[in-house]
């Protein structure tokens, strides 16, 4: 039998989880990894980590350099090479050297799109200049690193307040870079409701970070081209040299486009629990697909390393099975995310008070305020909100933010959530009480008892 | 219509927390409470605190004084006050005041026993001095506190490795005192397996804690009364001038069994999921009493803070209402607890193997060590060992032993055992990932994983 060719596009995260699951699967598959970028199999979540000075190498952040990747998964990897077009009928690919800039053809068996996404830019900052960046890729952290160490960056604007933008404005105030945070919709507004936004917001403040409610309308360049100010919807001009845009990402789709996949609400590759697309012979992991979450049954985005680390697996082990066997399925998501702003944690799972009014659910939530451990033991105050259903009771999120140890509760609630569980289940969970690591009635058996009182 | 007699007998946790409840309840009730000691309303858990000189004053353990419970919730408080024994038919019950060593008998309409447990003293260690203690009471640990202040402990022998023993002993050590611990059956042998229970003992030679696994079999006096060594069965002799006995403890049940209430395997005071006792009127919550488990139905006893409080409460309400309305139900019990050793984190909950193997049960268990957070960042190891029921897959107990923010991942896995949940529920969780505060694969995530090869 001939052996299958499984062509992987996209080498970050999702594409290499893909390639080992499948070369785990069928030890004989021929494998190629096709990554238009120099990079693959590296951490992008810690990028910020290079640009508040913790670490110093670009290099730390990669799990596999493609030699390296390649020995070990028997794979070939070609870098630079981008994928132009998919021609589903014939299963042929036609891809482009970025180095050579010549074009060459591939047939595959099996394809797995692993296309990621990338930053939103406002149209309104379009206008190319040096001094704006996103932070995707390790590309664009070494650009950042690079600045920064020429010390060229003494006022940075943050255009954007979800996980990354606040991850990369806590980064480059660290560095003692004086920065400015744009959001029109305040601060994590999809994952945290407003009592707990204010307690993040107080804390950037506390820490020297300046927060606008504003809209980037276009940006001002001096003569010989660089940034000297962000301009505002609402008149403001914020005099900067550094422009950082964070406010999010759309599915890299030119490809899945151009081969007639199905494309969902958000605009990502749809795709089933088998993480097929709507083509024969193709799969489709992580950041540049849409699927199904647990709780509302609603199509969502999950742009999170987990998330194209599992449907990265799922894709490869199908994809290496090529329809045979059994199939691997994955299971729906729940949306859950954290991040650690000095001594502050942050965290969130599932669907908040405001995005659940915008799906026309009607939730019950309920706040309170706690203490991480036992008065006579070291501890931080904990704020915890829960949102449940109102007809049913079942916690359908949660949002916590605190000291120390305070967000490693969201996956307490995250194993609720998956299990249906109402407020009471959250409330019967024999939360441990040591008076050092956990205070006698668990902040979130004293929010689930606050969230009983709320029906 | 006459004022229900509401009495409760005990008054440190349980007992409180049910008339705290029975109050919420009725207001008009009438409800008093009988305490022998001289204290109520206090954190047990907190004593070894005082021990280790974290806090200096008995008092700050005090949640409320007598007069300020009794006015808070309307209660007659009579501390020093013992029941000796109740007549189930005549609903009345004879107290003796260890103040005036006079008695008197007490009409009740509804009875609430909250009696506690009490150390099991060895046979051999019985023999009675000063210089043996144990660690139940507030009058015990100030006892203890005196004698450490007066710096006559040199070598302390500690019996018994379960979470009571481990934490005096760590406390005793932390005040310059030389500890022997002596457990035939090892380190927390019925919360932990032997891979994680080395790690413990390990950490506690380290820390300068002798370990023997021998049992007592009596102590030596000198001529003035004073202890000076313990000895073993094995032949040891171990020079010591003060032994805390922390061997378990049994429920006081001495008023239970003379008014005939049933028992159960463990000598608790047997209790439905509505806390009532075998006989009408007679409702039993916290340590004294004996129910059934989630996992296994099997009966156990759970001497924890959490289960005083809510069965307490669930005692005092259905006390309060009689038999009349929607009974409050409790919830069967999961056993998990932890405890903080310096900068050791231990928890557990559920089954461990050699528990499940003595119950019968066919299991499977895996065991992985793993980072607390991103290697780039401040992290420690954990070690997890999972335990699940070969045949349903389902996920039976857990254990995690590691560093700071270890143990709080343990009321992850309380969630999963109490929605009845698999190998696979547990990996399908969305844990969170946030570099400074977990890894990008957080440790259940890999135990899952583990556990599932395992199969």
């Amino acid at each position: 039998m001939k052996k299958p060719h499984i062509v992987v596009v996209g080498g970050v995260a999702s594409g290499p989880a893909a390639i080992a699951e499948a070369r785990r699967t069928d030890p004989d598959a021929v494998i190629t990894l096709l990554e238009k970028g120099p990079d693959i199999s590296y951490s992008a979540c810690e990028m910020p980590f290079l640009i508040s000075g913790l670490i110093d190498r670009v290099e730390r952040l990669v799990r596999h350099t493609p030699e390296a990747f390649a020995a070990k998964f028997n794979t070939d990897v070609r870098i630079y090479s981008e994928v132009e077009s998919i021609d589903v009928t014939a299963r042929k690919i036609s891809v482009r050297s970025l180095k050579t800039q010549t074009r060459f053809t591939l047939n595959y068996d099996r394809l797995i799109l692993a296309t990621g996404a990338k930053a939103i830019i406002p149209s309104s900052l379009e206008a190319s200049t040096k001094d704006v960046f996103v932070l995707r890729s390790l590309d664009h952290v070494r650009s950042i690193s690079e600045v920064i160490k020429r010390r060229e960056i003494r006022h940075a604007v943050v255009v954007g307040a979800g996980y990354v933008g606040l991850d990369a404005a806590w980064a480059l105030n660290a560095r003692g870079i004086r920065v400015t945070i744009l959001s029109p919709s305040g601060i994590l507004s999809s994952a945290l409701d407003a009592p707990l936004g204010q307690i993040v917001k107080a804390h950037l403040q506390d820490a020297g970070i300046q927060l606008r409610k504003e809209r980037a309308s276009g940006i001002e360049k001096a003569g010989d081209g660089r940034i000297i100010a962000v301009l505002t919807q609402e008149g403001e001009k914020i005099g900067c040299d550094f422009v950082l845009i964070a406010a999010g990402t759309v599915p890299q789709t030119e490809l899945g486009v151009n081969a007639g996949l199905k494309l969902g609400s958000f605009g990502g590759i749809l795709v089933d629990d088998q993480m097929r697309t709507s083509a024969q012979g193709i799969w489709a992991c992580g950041d540049c697909t849409e699927r199904n979450e647990l709780i509302f049954n609603a199509s969502i985005r999950a742009p999170l390393s987990l998330n194209a680390f599992r449907s990265g697996r799922v894709a490869g082990r199908n994809a290496a099975r090529g329809g045979h066997g059994r199939a691997s399925v994955i299971s729906p998501l729940v949306h859950a995310a954290a991040i650690g702003l000095g001594n502050l944690e942050i965290a969130h799972t599932g669907w908040n008070q405001s995005e659940s009014l915008k799906l026309g659910k009607d939730v019950v939530t309920a706040s309170i305020q706690s203490r991480t451990a036992s008065a006579m033991a070291a501890n931080s105050p904990v704020h915890i909100t829960l949102v449940a259903e109102r007809s049913s009771r079942r916690i359908v999120g949660g949002q916590i933010v605190g000291g120390p140890t305070s967000a490693s509760r969201v996956n307490v609630l995250t194993a609720v959530l998956r299990a249906k569980g109402t407020v009471e289940d959250l409330y019967n969970i024999d939360y441990v009480y040591a008076p050092a690591l956990a205070p006698a009635h668990d902040p979130l058996f004293v929010a689930a008892r606050m969230l009983q009182k709320s029906f």
